[in-house]
């Protein structure tokens, strides 16, 4: 197989393009030849050192989330045929031309939808749709209100959030922002006076502290938040009376390092919910920019860079 | 009938007992002479002016929870016959020889019980078993930390914990303390220590604000903190970051201003868990002292009072 390794740790330096054997499916996995492997910041932190490979998957290879077509079967896979198109969530090893996986960690990819398409979806919908329905349960008629609403797991959230029957929000910064989130079905609404704008049933906290204490002050009675990402402040004070006044739930909650079961649970989850939506077509992932595998270097940046609307991918067959 | 009432806000001195005509049932409630009524802190807040007593209850009249006997069914309510022994949560108007109560908010005493230890159960054991199972959802083989272990709320939800059979905890600051937890089938813990020497899947916390951070450290991951006291503090400094990596839950909740419907969820819920085990006498509520309906002003002096072992009641036919 063509994959992309880390020689080491630091930054592109240590990225290479590399031949290796294929690996093995156990008895669970199936082996794919990937089209797409979409990059995550975890890929980055990786390449830094600071994100070593969990057990069983290769230590030098990153990528989380990939489509492809299923090549080989392990003896005990039931799920999938040879040929059948198929995009998830893999533990690692994902920046690679062949990449085994256990088959209950992917689904398969709906006639309408393409495979590039299909790659920048697992990560972004599997957090947004386990983090605001799994986690927060939102159901139709309830109100959505979404912190970070531009990027991957936001932009997945406004969608389902739309399509499960709730009014969404999506606070913004930018004129930019406002008309994605618009274009998304959803409601902006300003990052400065949201509390003062919107009640909502469920806050999905893409952000971090700065959004407390606001966060509670827009938050309907039994209203649950839910925390996935905290890049701009991890730590907030919290009023645990205004906790009990409303009634309230806090949620931390991180797709990453869940064991078998649970992933699959949250893949069937996804299928059973989201996916018909995107074969409808009334649920797109965007894609910002596409690269070749030889360009890993190129793609890396680009991922690191601000401005990005969409997943950067990588293309192992272009 | 006869009840206490307020003839304003203050301490004793506004504290009278008088007679006035019965109160009529609705549609739906029942009539109860009340036996025993229970005494509440809430009584004392609303003594001083700070608690204003729900839309639909006497204005003057205070008093949460009651045991008694069914003297007169509304035309539409269907659930006792007179002469049944029930017992649950007022609105308000407790502190009377008669009361109207929705019939769905009270459940019938069984057998085994006398009405004396039934008037010390409702707050209590509905406030601990809603927080532990219903909002921290507590199972067989997990294992529960209260701390505030010594209360009414606390003791209760020793034994709900174990009598759901999970291994339970209480923190304690005494060798008293400690006692009391043991006597209960728990295991005491040095509040000051807790984080070091228990890790829990259900946090019940009746104290507040100093037990964080260290309740996030005894936190197993997917653990849930419920929170339903904070007389020692109402706002603390979370790690939202920990509160992800733990995949953690923080509810606040309390039992007051809820619908007619969550009041009568929260009773068949406890009729269901934790009325075989009152009944068979595997649980029990703890009676501090009963005082004569003519001697409320003694009654609400023990309640203010600190080394209380349960519950303060009056006794309306005594």
């Amino acid at each position: 197989m063509r994959c992309v390794i880390y020689t080491g740790a630091g930054g592109n330096e240590v990225v290479e393009v590399v031949e290796r054997p294929d690996p093995e499916p156990g008895t669970d996995d199936v082996l794919l030849r990937v089209r797409y492997a979409g990059l995550n910041p975890a890929d980055l932190q990786q390449r830094a050192g600071r994100y070593p490979a969990p057990p069983g998957a290769p230590a030098d290879v990153p990528g989380l989330e990939v489509s492809g077509v299923v090549e080989r079967c392990g003896a005990g896979a039931r799920r999938f045929v040879v040929g059948d198109r198929v995009f998830g969530l893999v533990g690692g090893g994902g920046l690679a031309d062949r990449v085994v996986v256990h088959e209950r960690h992917v689904a398969l990819v709906p006639d309408g939808l393409d495979e590039r398409e299909a790659a920048a979806i697992p990560e972004a919908f599997l957090t947004a749709h386990d983090a605001i329905r799994t986690r927060g349960r939102l159901v139709m008629g309830e109100t959505l209100l979404v912190h970070g609403a531009n990027g991957g797991v936001g932009s997945a959230a406004l969608q389902i959030g739309v399509a499960c029957g709730a009014r969404v929000y999506g606070s913004v910064r930018s004129e930019a922002a406002a008309q994605l989130v618009r274009d998304l079905g959803a409601e902006p609404v300003s990052d400065e006076d949201f509390a003062s704008r919107v009640t909502a049933d469920v806050i999905l906290e893409l952000v971090g502290a700065p959004h407390f204490p606001a966060n509670l002050e827009a938050l309907a009675p039994r209203g649950r938040i839910v925390v996935v990402g905290v890049g701009a402040g991890p730590t907030t004070e919290l009023s645990l009376l205004a906790m009990m006044q409303k009634r309230a739930e806090l949620h931390g909650t991180v797709l990453r390092a869940r064991s078998i079961e649970d992933k699959g649970a949250v893949l069937r989850a996804f299928e059973r919910e989201v996916l018909p939506g995107l074969a409808a077509g009334r649920m797109r992932a965007l894609v910002d920019s596409v690269f070749a595998a030889a360009e890993a270097r190129e793609a890396f940046d680009r991922l690191a860079s601000p401005g990005k609307a969409g997943k950067v991918l990588l293309d192992f067959e272009g």
